[in-house]
């Protein structure tokens, strides 16, 4: 089985209900005839070529100057987000490439309403966006943490499946909006299961390169696997929408998930219709006359 | 007949076609046993009133800290958006007040979504913000004079109605988003009919201390004085929601609109379930606790 259609599994259709335990979280199970030391060289080889794809297609993106292309990543910690941005992304030119990560509301964010802190860092025409993390945690972390909805200070009202309805709503919305005027959103939730959580949180703990990656943080976290999973198929079943699609990428094994984002991404960005921009008649005649300026020129 | 039920007469009621043309411009027609100058003394004394009841509803909204109100102006030029907002916001605590004003989009502002570059303006939680014009500009000058349209490097498609619904669409929702936690938002027309715009830039183009207000721009858009007015029907016909209306005030004698601006918008925080923060008891004991810390230092 190729990548690319394997990427195409992973779409989440508009409308369908989401049951994440149902999804795979071992993407070398589409791989059945490769060994793992196999499957991790070909992804790896796959990222590489495709680099140079996504490179033409970022290049074509920037001078074409009329779309954007934010793309969303959430998953629970360890599940290689962070490599993720590092391994599809570096190689591409900075300047038409942004990340933006997004920790604890600042007192500021938290006096405006949850889609606020956000907008700031929206990608321009032209350029590459990518949010580790989103407005996806206002129900997620914040409806699995209520206190931390307290903290939003809104106004009064109940809190039940109506009020997370309207945030859907809210969210829906605004990436129409933004769909609308040009920019194309990709959403990837890295489908990673418990166990893996588990040994990477050992490996953090065990190689002393890497306890600087483990908090104690993410441990409280994990004892609220279940509420945040039925958080996230909740969140994913009524958000993947024409407009801004979900892709659930099983990500057990790195590299396959990395390759899956790859191909998505460089596809959606080919898919546009971008063209250099071509000068009128106009403009043709003044880079006529200014070659001709500098030609005249006497050499200094 | 009393103020207040003058500016109820004004609000644009959900769903109902404007024609603006059938609506009012002169404001003295509500008060036909007064002469001009009476109604003007009256609509002063009712300002300053007014202003007493704004200071303490605008107090009561910084300290409860809930919610924030945002009031738009939108109107032809001179029809006396600056002075209102002089008039019915100065006396006003600055530090829960703030001002912006809107005028050509940036480069960087063009690279974004239409709504982008107004987002960074909204007054946070118990604040009130006021948008000296607005993205309603976005349906109203940028529909009039279809250049600006090209400045936005949109991706390609028609322009007709369908074009113009979706802005409205995507305005409806920003809207909603706003309303749904915490901002209530008020939106005035300063109705000004074309004879007394007539008269202002005459005004101004004759009393050298007002030769500063005006603009040969000014004149040019005037020009375009139907068009507007087919742009305003639309926007105000499709965009006063229950959650964002509009109001239509007549404009053609300053002080009664600005007495109706003042009445609309005391009114809306006043009838905010407001109140100054009780502290629970924990925080008590704390408060107490610091008193007594106080009263046991030595006076330095």
């Amino acid at each position: 089985m190729t990548m690319e259609k394997v990427a195409k599994l992973f779409r989440v259709k508009p409308g369908k209900t989401v049951r994440i335990g149902q999804l795979p979280t071992n993407g070398s199970k589409f791989f059945k005839d490769l060994t793992d030391e196999d499957l991790k060289a070909r992804a790896r080889d796959y990222i590489k070529q495709n680099l140079e794809e996504l490179t033409a297609a970022q290049e074509l993106l920037y001078a074409s100057d009329k779309w954007a292309v934010l793309v969303i990543f959430q998953a629970m910690d360890a599940a290689g987000k962070d490599g993720a941005i590092k391994h599809v992304m570096s190689g591409l030119n900075p300047q038409g490439c942004q990340v933006a990560s997004f920790k604890r509301p600042s007192d500021e964010e938290l006096d405006h309403t949850f889609l606020w802190r956000y907008w700031r860092h929206l990608p321009e025409r032209g350029r590459l966006g990518i949010f580790n993390r989103s407005y996806y945690e206002e129900t997620l972390v914040v409806r699995v943490h209520s206190k931390l909805l307290e903290r939003q200070k809104l106004p009064p009202g109940k809190r039940g499946r109506k009020f997370w309805k309207k945030r859907w709503e809210d969210i829906n919305a605004f990436e129409h909006h933004l769909a609308r005027n040009g920019t194309v959103i990709l959403k990837f939730f890295l489908n990673v299961s418990k166990q893996e959580q588990k040994q990477r949180f050992l490996d953090r703990l065990t190689q002393p390169d890497k306890h600087w990656k483990f908090s104690v943080a993410d441990l409280e976290e994990r004892g609220f696997w279940d509420d945040y999973m039925r958080a996230y198929e909740e969140t994913l079943s009524v958000t993947s929408t024409p407009w801004a699609p979900w892709f659930v990428i099983p990500a057990d094994h790195k590299w396959v998930a990395r390759a899956a984002v790859s191909a998505i991404i460089t596809q959606a960005i080919r898919s546009l219709p971008l063209s250099v921009p071509r000068p009128g008649k106009e403009q043709l005649a003044l880079l006529r006359q200014a070659k001709a300026k500098l030609m005249r020129e006497s050499s200094a």
